[in-house]
């Protein structure tokens, strides 16, 4: 099998970047990662533009397919790796998992720009806007929808870990650092992914990193 | 065969809903549309969220599945219609369309604040942001790509029409009602879309709709 790359960011703050790598990493296939330094100079935006013209990671390369955009990545992965099941089985679940993931991907733009993923971060409250806890409310009532209907399986969202699992790991830091107070059964969704091998490998890499991004750091 | 039925809003403005509309009546698959004005009152909103409690649409109904969020639908509707060929046959061009259409979903904020569509604009130009010059730029690179790459077998961004036109049919309005100059292989792209039979078919019934939405229209 042909070796796959993926340019992440930072483990610390790549949000976007950990969805597609903590996806090939729990489905247990093999790859490369090359990492860039995030918001730095132009030597490093120019090694993201030569993977992408968007200009942005995550990025994954397989032989001469190009694959930019984290949603898109996961999409890829699910038809190249079938037996990794990263979308359910069943149609109308996999339509459900779908708008779940669709949905994280164009909106929740308030609870991403107040509680920016820091893994580093003292876990404490920020104060947020009405629409930062409407996110958070939101993003709760689909956790415990999916989990009701389709969680039946396992203690991930679907039951076994997925796609969707895979584009909300980064929410599950955010609910943590910031305190955010929760469900019970949101917080045994938290648990479980919190011990997950794939979820604290990045984890423990994101917190060994050194790199400080200011702009990403709490005033 | 069952009739699918999409929820949309007003069709002079919601550029979200037109994406799922257009890959539907292109496809010529039948469904039934309900009309929900958009930015009015609790009733209206109710009626968004008895569909859909993410409380926006477009979304779509087909049985006991319901699908919202304009991507989801659309994936959705390349399984559900498979003879529609909504996404590419090729993996390597799949996967293009995949990330052209992600890359969409995700981004563009700059773009779609400071050009909202909005068929009945009096065609002009309008100051904007270097952020909205850039989305400019970057959607024009990503069309042309397309064209170049995959576009051979017909004018659309991969030869015939599908789920990639879908998503940026909205964007030929914005380019057009807000007078952005183009490349002239874009304009091409933008004129085989607008003799498209479904993109007339929503355009009519839009700027006949007589709804004014404040916060759409230009200051
Ligand atoms: N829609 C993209 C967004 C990716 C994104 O915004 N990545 C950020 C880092 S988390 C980035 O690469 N920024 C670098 C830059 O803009 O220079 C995805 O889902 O992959
Ligand atoms: N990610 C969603 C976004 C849909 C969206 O924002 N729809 C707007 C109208 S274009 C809406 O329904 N707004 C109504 C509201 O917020 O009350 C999709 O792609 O379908």
């Amino acid at each position: 099998m042909a070796a796959l790359t993926l340019a992440i960011g930072n483990k610390n703050y790549s949000s976007w970047s950990m969805r597609p790598w903590i996806a090939l990493r729990a489905s247990g296939i093999p790859f490369e990662e090359v990492f860039i330094p995030l918001y730095t100079d132009q030597a490093d935006k120019d090694k993201i533009l030569a993977f992408s013209r968007a200009g942005k990671v995550p990025v994954l390369v397989d032989g001469d397919i190009t694959v930019w955009d984290s949603l898109a990545i996961i999409e890829y992965l699910a038809e190249r790796f079938p037996e990794a099941k990263l979308w359910p089985e069943d149609r109308a679940a996999r339509a459900h998992a779908r708008a779940v993931c669709a949905e994280m991907h164009s909106g929740f733009q308030a609870l991403r720009n107040e509680c920016g993923m820091n893994l580093r971060r003292p876990v404490k409250p920020v104060a947020l806007s009405a629409d930062a806890e409407a996110n958070i409310a939101r993003v709760q009532e689909l956790w415990l929808d999916c989990r009701a209907r389709y969680g039946a399986g396992g203690p991930f969202l679907f039951g076994r870990f997925g796609a969707v699992d895979a584009m909300y790991a980064p929410v599950v830091h955010r609910f943590r650092t910031y305190a955010i107070p929760v469900a019970p059964e949101v917080k045994a969704y938290m648990d479980a992914m919190m011990v997950l091998p794939a979820f604290q490998e990045w984890t423990k890499d994101g917190i060994a990193e050194t790199i400080v991004i200011d702009k990403f750091e709490d005033a």
